[in-house]
């Protein structure tokens, strides 16, 4: 298994994802990356916030970093936020 | 003026808190602050985003937190998830 995961955020219900990374961190990660564009940055935010505090207590917000990515929208390419939230188990 | 500047992003168009940033960094901040809390944490990456790549390119992400916050909801005490940038002019 890769050091690295990464769970990405879309429109699913927050609990998905939840599960999504306390099963990465339940199978032996170290770190897990949450990542997300557009809208779905403020339920990333939920996932990390909801799996620190209500399920992998010890996991720590190791880095948050932000960005600018490009996207193909209706209307040619659009520019969206993005945000990758790295937890940690210690 | 105090060295340490927020502002509070919530409902309304992305382009007014956008603009209190850069107020604030033209006025001498050094640092400002972009807090916002629930859905407005998308919006709150945005404004950080446009600030620097629009109007203040030499500003910098100096560091991002999460945490949870509990406010007063129509059914009792809820909790949300909230976000604090703080960009730093150098």
């Amino acid at each position: 298994m890769a050091d690295q995961n990464e769970i990405y955020v879309g429109k699913k219900p927050v609990m998905n994802y939840v599960l999504a990374v306390v099963t990465q961190f339940n199978q032996g990660a170290k770190e897990v990356h949450i990542k997300a564009r557009g809208r779905a940055i403020s339920k990333a935010v939920d996932v990390a916030e909801i799996v620190r505090n209500r399920f992998i207590t010890d996991a720590k917000v190791k880095e948050i970093t932000i960005g600018t990515e490009e996207v193909q929208g209706e209307n040619g390419p659009t520019k969206v936020s993005a945000i990758d939230i790295v937890l940690v188990r210690e």
